[in-house]
C-alpha cells in the first residue's frame, strides 16, 4: 500500500484517463458497500458505466484483493452473470487507542466486520510514553497474529489535541503527554510498514464511527458525548468534523457550568467534565472493593478495569443502592446540563451519548429528553433526536478502521495486487 | 429584477453555453469587487477570459446597470483602455431590520457604500405585528425616497427563529411574535415588487456583515454574540452560516450558566441572557431619569432609546459611578463565563462581541483575553481572536443588504438591464 499517486496496471495511458479509472474503481468498490452484492449486468445499469468497463475493474479490484466473485445466490437464481461482492478475506484496516487505562485494538475486513479485536487493561498515565507505545505497538501485533489478510492502514486515537499532519501528540492532559510523536515511534516499532499509521483525537473517531453507527444523513449535525475519566465530544457539522482553529473544537469537558463542584484535574473550577466524569460517579459511589489497576497488572486481563467499575456500579445501582442512585442522579443532573448548551448553541440533528455515559442508560434514558427540554429554548428540543451510542467503548478505534476503509473506497489503488507479495516471496 | 432562470442577452443559443455566460458574468464582476477597477485586457488576462468574451461581458454588465467605465486614473495613466470599475449609481441592495424598541433600514450600493440609513424608536413588542410592519414598510419608502438608483432585493431581519423559504417568523420571544408571515405582508405593502423579499435571523445577518468587516478567511469559523434585551448568537462554520436541525443554532441566550440568577424572560433561572442581557445592566444600574419609549413616540427620534439608555450608562461609568462600574463588572464576568464555554466548544477562528457589549469595550476590552484564559481550556484561548464589532446595532441591516448584493454578484443576470423600465414608460 502507497499513498503517492499510482498508475492503474490496465486501462488507459494518459494522466486523465488513470484519473478517471482511478475515479470509477472507486464508483464501483462504493457501489457495492452501499448497496450489496450484484451482477456486473447490474452494477453496469445503475453505475452508468459500459459493461466492458465494469468487466475491466472488477478484474483490477479483484486483482487488488477488493472484491471477489460469491455463489449466485438462492434469491437471484435465474439472473444471469455471477455475483459480486466485497471481499472479507484479503484485507484489514485497524483502528488503536491509547486511553487512560487502556489500550485497544480493533481491525475490520472490507465489509465492516470485526475480524480482530483485543483491548487490555493498562495504567497509561503512570508509564512512560514510549513504554505505552511499545505495548501498543505488541497488541497490534498479537491481535493481527491470527489474521491473514494484509492491513491497509492503522489509525490511532489518543484523548488529547493532535496534528494529524505531524502524528505528534501536542497535549493529552489525562495521559500526562505532551508532544509526544505517536505515529513516527509507531512506524518505527512495527517495522516502517508499508501501509499509513494515522492520528486523530479519540472523540473525533468515535464521532465518526456514530455517524455510520447511526445512519446520520449525509450533511448532517452530530454531537457524540463521551466520557471516561475525561469528558469530551466530536462534533460534526455538515457531515465533516469541526476541528476549529487549532483543534480544539469539542472540549466541551472544560465548559464551566457551574460555581462550585469538584476541583477539575486541569486546575479549575466548575468543569463539566468534573461534574459528569467517571471520577466523579465512583468519588459519590465508591467501590466495594477498591481495586486499581497497575503497571504490574498481567497483560492478559481479559475486562479492563473500567467496564468491571461499571458494572459494579451497574449492579449496586440494580440492587436499588441508595448511595449509588442518588450518584447517577447528580450525574444525571449536570449531564442533561451540559448537554442542554450544546444543544441551545448547535441544534444538533443528533446528540450521541457515548462512553460510560451509555452505561447508565437504564437510569437515565427515561427522563433524558423531559429533562433537556427544561434547559432548551427552542421547543421539543429544536428537533434534536437524542441517542445512546450502541458502541460501547469501540467507538475510536471503530472509527479510526472506518477512516482506513474510507481512503480505500475512496481510491482502491491504494491498496497493492494482491498476488504481488506472494510474488516476490516466491522469486526469492 | 428576477428569479428564475434567465437567457442572457448576449452570447450562445445552447443551455449550456447561457450558464457558462451566466458564470463568466459573475467571474467579472466578483474580480472588479475583490480586486478593484482595471481594465478590460487585465481583467482579460487576470480571469483567463478571452478579450473579446470580456468585452462582451462588460458590455453586458454596463447595459444591467452594475459597472461603468471610469476616467482613467493618474496612477494608471499610460496603461491602455479605460478603467472599468463596480456602478455605483443603478442599483442598491436593502437590509432591514424589526427589533425590540426599534426598526432600521440601511441600503448599500454595489460598491458597498452607504447609500440610505434610517432607523426609528418604536415599541414593537406592544404594537400589533401587522403595525408593525405597516411602519417599516413606509420606513423603507421613506428611506429610499431620495434614492434615484433600483432597489435588487431586501432583507429582513428579526430577532428570532424565521422559516426562510416561506418568508414566515416561526417565532420571536422579545417581540411576542409567532407565525407571522413578514415576507408576504411586506411584499403586499409595498406593492408586490419586482425585487425579492428574504428574512432570516437578526444574529445569522450580523454574523454575515461580520465576516466582511473583520476580514474572515475564507472557510474559517467565527461567532458573533449580539446582545440587546437578547442575548444570541450568528455561528459561522468553514465560511457558512450553522443552522442546525431546525435553524435554532445559536440560541445561546438560554444556555444555562448559573444556578440563581434573575429569572429569564423564558421562564427559566440560570440563562446566558438574564445575566449579561441589557435588561440585567438596566436593572444593577438604573438610570437617573426613567423614560420608556411608547408608541405614541414621535417618530422623528433622531436617537432610538437603547443608544440613549447606552450613552447614559457610558457616561456615568466615564465619572466613576460606582454602581454603575459593579453593574458592568458582573456583566463582564458571566459575559466570559458564557463565552468560554463557546470557545471550548467551537475554538472559532474569531470570537466578536456585537450589539450592546460592543458599547462596553471601554471597561472590559483590557482584561478581556486574561479572564478568557481562566474558562478555556486550550492553552492562550486555543489560538481564538477576539474582536469587537465595529458595526454598532447596524450589523442585521448590513448583513442583510449584504446578502442581497452577493446575490447579485453570483447572478448578475438576475439584474434587469438599466434602460428596460424607462424604454417601458416612453412607450406609454
Amino acid at each position: 500500500m502507497r499513498n503517492g499517486p499510482t498508475r492503474p496496471r490496465t486501462g488507459g495511458s494518459t494522466a486523465d484517463q488513470a484519473t478517471v479509472r482511478r475515479h470509477n474503481l472507486s464508483v464501483v468498490l462504493s457501489h457495492l458497500r452501499d448497496h450489496g452484492p450484484r451482477s456486473r449486468a447490474r452494477l453496469a445499469g445503475e453505475t452508468g458505466l459500459n459493461k466492458a468497463t465494469v468487466s475491466s475493474l472488477v478484474a483490477e479490484l479483484v486483482d487488488r484483493g477488493l472484491v471477489g466473485e460469491g455463489e449466485t445466490e438462492r434469491a437471484t437464481v435465474g439472473r444471469p452473470g455471477q455475483i459480486i461482492r466485497l471481499d472479507g478475506e484479503h484485507v484489514v484496516a485497524v483502528g488503536a487507542e491509547v486511553n487512560v487505562g487502556y489500550l485497544s485494538v480493533l481491525a475490520l475486513n472490507l465489509r465492516g466486520q470485526v475480524v480482530a479485536r483485543q483491548r487490555i487493561a493498562l495504567d497509561t498515565t503512570a508509564l512512560e510514553p514510549a513504554l505505552v507505545l511499545a505495548r501498543l505497538a505488541r497488541l497490534l501485533d498479537s491481535a493481527l497474529v491470527g489474521v491473514t489478510a494484509r492491513p491497509v492502514g492503522v489509525a490511532i486515537a489518543v484523548p488529547g489535541l493532535v496534528e494529524a499532519d505531524t502524528g505528534v501528540v501536542r497535549a493529552a492532559p489525562n495521559l500526562g503527554w505532551t508532544d509526544i510523536p505517536v505515529v513516527a515511534e509507531i512506524s518505527r516499532l512495527l517495522g516502517e510498514p508499508p501501509y499509513p499509521v494515522l492520528l486523530d483525537n479519540e472523540a473525533n473517531l468515535a464521532a465518526l464511527a456514530e455517524v455510520e453507527a447511526q445512519g446520520l444523513d449525509r450533511g448532517g449535525d452530530l454531537i457524540l458525548l463521551t466520557a471516561a475519566a475525561g469528558v469530551g465530544s466530536g462534533i460534526v457539522v455538515g457531515g465533516r468534523l469541526l476541528r476549529g482553529a487549532q483543534g480544539f473544537a469539542g472540549e466541551v469537558g472544560h465548559m464551566r457550568v457551574r460555581d462550585d463542584g469538584p476541583p477539575c484535574a486541569c486546575g479549575r473550577t466548575g468543569c463539566w467534565e468534573a461534574a459528569v466524569g467517571l471520577n466523579a460517579l465512583l468519588a459519590a459511589a465508591p467501590e466495594h472493593e477498591p481495586a486499581r489497576t497497575s503497571a504490574h497488572e498481567p497483560e492478559h486481563d481479559p475486562l479492563p478495569d473500567l467496564e468491571r467499575r461499571l458494572a459494579d456500579i451497574g449492579e449496586r445501582a440494580a440492587a436499588g443502592d441508595e448511595r449509588v442512585l442518588a450518584a447517577i442522579a447528580d450525574i444525571d443532573r449536570w449531564l442533561t446540563i451540559g448537554a442542554g448548551i450544546l444543544v441551545n448553541a448547535f441544534n444538533p440533528h443528533l446528540l450521541v451519548l457515548g462512553g460510560y455515559f451509555a452505561a447508565l442508560r437504564p437510569w437515565i434514558a427515561g427522563s433524558l429528553r423531559e429533562e433537556l427540554r427544561g434547559h432548551v429554548f427552542a421547543r421539543d428540543i429544536g428537533g434534536t433526536r437524542v441517542a445512546f451510542s450502541p458502541l460501547g467503548f469501540s467507538g475510536p478505534v471503530r472509527g479510526g478502521a472506518s477512516q482506513i476503509l474510507d481512503r480505500v473506497f475512496r481510491d482502491p489503488v491504494l491498496v497493492e495486487p494482491v498476488d504481488k507479495p506472494l510474488a516476490q516471496e516466491e522469486t526469492v
